[in-house]
C-alpha cells in the first residue's frame, strides 16, 4: 500500500447463513480528500461487533438500513486525525468515529469524538467506555434492575457486552453466572472477572448446569444470545424476573429466523422480556462515562481486548466472532498505535 | 337430586391434552354442615375459566398447585348462603366465594364476598366486574398503557377478558382489532363492542389481514392466547410496543410446550413482553370496581354471558370453552337465580 493509496473492505454479496470471506472485497482507492468541515483520518481501530451481520442482510427489518453492495462495510473506528477542515479537530488528534472497513476515512467532524490517550487505551472507546459498554450499564440496570442477593446469569459472557454487564452486577451484590463457550473463557470470567460461576454451553447440559449454579433460581437474565440458554434459563426464573433481550448471536447467521421458548413460563412467573438498543440511551451516556471511567479507575472493572492485526483480516475475525472464536471485545488494528 | 344431596364433580383423571368428559366424575354425596365461622352456600353460577386446564395437570409449574385427584375442581362460583355460622353472613345473602363444581360448598366467612343484586346482576362477578374484567383491566392499563390514537390488538377478542380489555382501550381512544374464532364472533365485537375491526383466525390470513386492519401498525397487543398470532402479530409492533401476556389459551391443551415465536423483533422495536397474573393486584381491586362499575352503569362497557344449564354438563362446556366454542363469558347455572 503506498502513501497515497486507501484501503476498504467492501460488501461484495449479501451473505446466505454464515458469511464467508468471498462475500467481501479488499479494494485499493485513492485517498479521499476532505471537504468543508469534514476530516480525513487514518483508521487505528476496527470495531467488529455481532450487530454488523444484521446490516449486511436485506431480507428482514432491523434498526437500520442494510449495508449497500459495493459499498464500505460499516463499522465503529478510533482514528488519528490527518488533515482537518473542520475547526474542533487538528491533525494529530485520536478520534471516536464510524469510518467503515477501511484505513483512511472521511466525516464530517460533527460525527467525531476526541479521545484523551492519557485517560484510557484509546480502543476502549470501541468497547468498555463506548458501545458495548454503554450496553451493557443501561441494559442490566434500566431493564434487569438487579437488586443485591438477587441472581444474574449473563450469556457470551467473555465478550465486550456480557463480560461489562456481569462485573457491574456483581458490583450491585448479585450472584453472577456466566455462560460462555469453551473452558479459558469460562476460567476468565470466573478467575479475572469474578463471576461466582460459569458455564460452558459446549460441555454442559444448560439446565442441570444452572440448577446446579443457580441455587436460588434466576433473577435478571442478560440475554446475548436467545436460543436454547433463553430456553433453559426460563424455566428457572423467578417470581418477576427481567430480562434484557440485548442480542440474538445463536441466530444471526439463520436463514430462517428460528422459533423463539415457550413463553408459558413469563406467565407464570410475572416476569419480562424486553428488547434493548443503545442508541435510545445516546442522552445519558454521561451518567455511563461517570460510572464506568471511575470503576476502570479503581480497577473495579477489567477488560479484554482480542486484537486481530491488518485490515485484510477483518472478514475472517468477523466470521470467526459469529463463531464465538474471539475471545474478548474483537477489533481490528488496521495501522500503528501511536500511544502504545 | 333430594334435598339433602349435593352434586359435585370429581377430577377423576388427569387430561392427557383435551380434556375428555370421563376425566370428571359426577358423584352425589350429603350435603355439608358448616363448622365454626364458616357459611354454607347454594352454588348458583359456576364460572368456567381456561386457567382450570392449568390446575388439571401436575407435570408442569403453575401459578397454583393442581387440584388433587379425586377431589372437587376448583372454581369461583356465586351463591346463596344456606346456613351461616360467619357473623357478618345471613342466610338469604348472595356471595361471591370459590366453591368449585358443586351444588353445595362450605367456606370460611373470610374468603367470601357480598353481592348485592340491586348494583349489578349477580353472576357479573364472575366476569366483568369480577377476575376476567379486573384481568382486563390491570393487564391492559398497566402493561399495556394504551395512549390515544395507538392501536391495540386483542385476541379472543369475544371472551371474558379480551371483550372488556377491547372495550377499555377505545374509553382510551384507541384504534381497536380483535382476533376471534368465528364470524358471529367477529360481528359481535365490531358491531355490539365497538371494536373497529375483527379479525377471523379460522378463515382469514393473519399477517394480511392484521396488516390491512393496523395501517399504523401495532403498538399493544393484548395476548390471551400467545401462538400464532402472537407469531403474525410481532411482524408488525412498533418501536416501543407492549404486550401484557395474559393467557396461553392456544396450547393449554399441548402435551408438550410447543415453541413460541422468534424474538429479533422484540430487540429491534424495542418492545416487551410481560406475564401478567390478576392476583398480583388485589391490593389494588377499588380501582377496577369504580372505574368499572361507573362505566357499566353509563353503559360504556358490554357484557355477554354464555350460560349452561346444570352442573353435570360442565365438563362438557368446559371441553368447549378450550376449543373456543363458548360465546361470551362461559358460566354454568347450577340452581335457580333468585334475583332474575
Amino acid at each position: 500500500m503506498s502513501n497515497s493509496t486507501n484501503q476498504q473492505i467492501l460488501l461484495k454479496s449479501r451473505p446466505v447463513g454464515e458469511p464467508k470471506e468471498s462475500d467481501f472485497a479488499l479494494v485499493e482507492t485513492p485517498i479521499p480528500e476532505p471537504g468543508e468541515g469534514e476530516v480525513l483520518n487514518r483508521t487505528i481501530y476496527l470495531s467488529l461487533d455481532p450487530y454488523m451481520r444484521g446490516r449486511m442482510s436485506d431480507d428482514r427489518e432491523s434498526y437500520a438500513s442494510p449495508a449497500e453492495l459495493g459499498s464500505v462495510m460499516v463499522g465503529g473506528t478510533v482514528s488519528q486525525v490527518v488533515k482537518s477542515n473542520h475547526p474542533q479537530f487538528w491533525a494529530g488528534d485520536f478520534v471516536l468515529g464510524y469510518d467503515g472497513w477501511q484505513a483512511y476515512g472521511v466525516s464530517k467532524g460533527e460525527t467525531l469524538r476526541k479521545l484523551d490517550p492519557n485517560q484510557a487505551p484509546i480502543s476502549y472507546a470501541l468497547g468498555i467506555t463506548g458501545m458495548p459498554g454503554m450496553t451493557a450499564y443501561f441494559a442490566l440496570l434500566d431493564i434487569g434492575q438487579p437488586q443485591a442477593g438477587e441472581t444474574v446469569v449473563v450469556s457470551a459472557a467473555s465478550g465486550a457486552v456480557g463480560s461489562v454487564a456481569g462485573q457491574i452486577a456483581k458490583l450491585k451484590g448479585c450472584r453472577v453466572v456466566g455462560v460462555a463457550g469453551n473452558e479459558a473463557k469460562c476460567d476468565y470470567v470466573v478467575k479475572e472477572l469474578g463471576f461466582d460461576a460459569c458455564i460452558n454451553r459446549k460441555t454442559q447440559d444448560l439446565s442441570s448446569a444452572l440448577k446446579a449454579a443457580c441455587p436460588n433460581r434466576i433473577d435478571v437474565y442478560f440475554d446475548n444470545t436467545a436460543g436454547s440458554i433463553l430456553e433453559a434459563v426460563l424455566q428457572q426464573i423467578n417470581l418477576g424476573a427481567r430480562i434484557p433481550l440485548v442480542g440474538l448471536i445463536s441466530q444471526y447467521n439463520a436463514e430462517t429466523p428460528p422459533p423463539g421458548p415457550n413463553l408459558m413460563p413469563l406467565l407464570v412467573k410475572r416476569a419480562l422480556i424486553k428488547g434493548f438498543l443503545v442508541g435510545d440511551y445516546q442522552h445519558r451516556q454521561a451518567e455511563f462515562v461517570n460510572d464506568v471511567s471511575k470503576w476502570l479507575q479503581e480497577g473495579k472493572l477489567k477488560y479484554k481486548e482480542d486484537v486481530v492485526d491488518g485490515l485484510e483480516n477483518a472478514p475472517h475475525a468477523f466470521i470467526g466472532l459469529l463463531q464465538g472464536r474471539n475471545f474478548g471485545k474483537l477489533i481490528v488494528k488496521v495501522s500503528d498505535d501511536p500511544t502504545r
